[in-house]
């Protein structure tokens, strides 16, 4: 008995898991709800995660919802970004160890637990220095922005970039990632009654311009720039009016990429800015930007360098897992705006 | 004397000129009027074209109302596009004799007139068999649709084109010239009460799917396609809600490219639209392609091939020149929807 016990040795099974679970599509604080699933097997291949940090981003709540192009498999676990310690390995792992400070990449869903049992194949090993929030949270907002800035037009040292929702992370990102790269920023935001802070906040990030919305409320434009050239990118998260400014700084040319919607408005263009201004519009998903994941673990790697290095920073709200539902209804919007939720465990 | 005078002979001046003349912007109805031009100096690189025929175009109109981008030196004379016969040349013309067809290419203000005198290089010689009216009107429309129908993507036989404003001479053409490539051709009219005999004419000339604007309300827009693959590329010269047809019929990835705006209504499109269903939205501009002079003869002399051959063709009214105000009135729309007007010299 013991010799065969030692050829076919129990299975090694990881601890049980607090998980956000959802058995079924619809407004999410109806249908998540915190429960502790059962220890599972982790088999040759399998690595257990224990979860560090995982953020709360809109499309983890869109996917729940049920309104989402990307669908999953019901029951499922909530979220999708996150980055964790090896817990323990499978006999067949080869790249990582216990201890290992991972991320999930390319993320998929699930990541709203405390362990987590995957292929070794789907997580990517960091700089054991690198601080858990923003390596939480760098495989979308940080990498929209590096590649929003790197795949739709070439950009040179001294052009310009336009941008609304620039106080978003992403919009923070781009900002910083256009200052280390010699862009010039022109940046869009809210007008809220914190704005001034925010301009200040976005100038000391490296915006060259920033202006509310309603600044932008003016006959001719480009008059703002002063000795700013033109923009020949354009990013816009937001729509409606706030998308026909970002078009309205472009030049001749000009290409403006839509990666959101915040106003629930389309973008709405007029018939001679394509005739005689040549604009081009595109949308960015990150979702096409996934498949190959050479890059994709290089763009992080290459962001990541850049955050140890102080070179990229950006604000958030840490959270205890325990305090789930408060951090969603935040993420939601409910109170207001609010920094990005990060999940402790 | 007489040895001076074959050393200096008296200049060659042209026949007087009949024209339509406007000396500043504004409504054209108001500011053009038929003058008679007094002859002028014949030097040696020019030719001195009889006009046989010129279109009224709406840039041509534009242009005169002071509302397009491209502007004249005033006093001039209107029209754009034309076909002529040369009828005498200076004496360092190599490439051009009295009687041959020649049309201005690539076009530039001033062709609604009896007689021209320009530099040699200006006009190309088209083959003698061409009829005058498909001469004079090929360089703006059946050119915008083969240029449209090459530069934005790579079309290959069995793949799809959707297009609203079918039923102008852009879309006869778009729908003929992909009917030779094997392409299918998705067509959207106006609701007008000739719209049935509009579409019979539309799939005789190789249209394989033609609507109405107003049978596309419907739930499914696919449905309606059958076995025709949904269209990569999608044409719109109307606007509004025309043009989200448009983008309804398009499939993943496509492109829509904008080159005029008849309802006057701007291009509205969907956040998902640029992000979860990547469609590019471009803006084509003929203006732009002018400036190769020998492509754009090239595509000239492919298009009169085909016009020679039969394989393509459209309907146009020709006017005599004295009679220009009421051609005016209908290409202005006065009378309701018309045909192309062909002035006749």
């Amino acid at each position: 008995m013991l010799s065969k016990q030692s050829h076919f040795p129990a299975a090694t099974m990881s601890p049980p898991s607090m998980a956000a679970v959802f058995d079924k599509h619809g407004p999410i604080d109806t249908v998540i709800r915190l429960l502790e699933i059962p220890p599972v097997e982790i088999s040759e291949k399998d690595v257990c995660v224990k979860m560090l940090a995982a953020p709360i981003n809109p499309a983890d709540i869109n996917i729940i919802e049920g309104v989402y192009p990307t669908r999953v498999i019901l029951p499922a676990v909530g979220g999708g970004e996150g980055v964790g310690e090896i817990y323990s390995v499978g006999s067949a792992v080869k790249t990582l160890s216990p201890g290992d400070l991972v991320i999930r990449s390319p993320y998929i869903p699930g990541s709203w637990q405390t362990y987590m049992v995957e292929e070794e194949s789907l997580w990517h090993k960091i700089h054991e220095d690198t601080p858990v929030e923003f390596a939480a949270t760098v495989s979308v907002n940080p990498v929209s922005a590096l590649r929003m800035l790197n795949e739709f037009v070439t950009l040179t040292p001294g052009d310009s970039i336009v941008q609304n929702g620039a106080a978003s992370i992403v919009g923070q990102c781009v900002i910083q990632l256009a200052r280390l790269y010699g862009i010039h920023s022109i940046n869009i935001i809210r007008d809220n009654p914190g704005s001034d802070e925010v301009k200040e906040k976005l100038i000391e990030l490296g915006a060259d311009k920033v202006f509310t919305e309603s600044e932008l409320n003016v006959q001719h434009i480009k008059l703002l720039l002063g000795d700013t050239p033109q923009p020949i990118l354009g990013l816009n998260c937001v729509g409606g009016n706030s998308a026909t400014l970002v078009v309205k700084f472009l030049k001749r040319g000009g290409t403006m990429v839509t990666y959101g919607g915040m106003s629930k408005e389309p973008v709405t263009i007029s018939t001679s800015n394509f005739i005689f201004k040549d604009i081009t519009l595109k949308g960015f998903w990150l979702q096409e930007w996934k498949l190959d994941k050479t890059k994709y673990r290089d763009w992080i790697d290459s962001l990541l360098r850049l955050v140890r290095a102080g070179k990229l920073k950006y604000e958030f709200d840490a959270v205890h897992f325990e305090e789930f539902h408060t951090a969603l209804e935040k993420a939601m919007g409910k109170h207001g705006s609010q920094r990005k939720q990060i999940l402790i465990f």
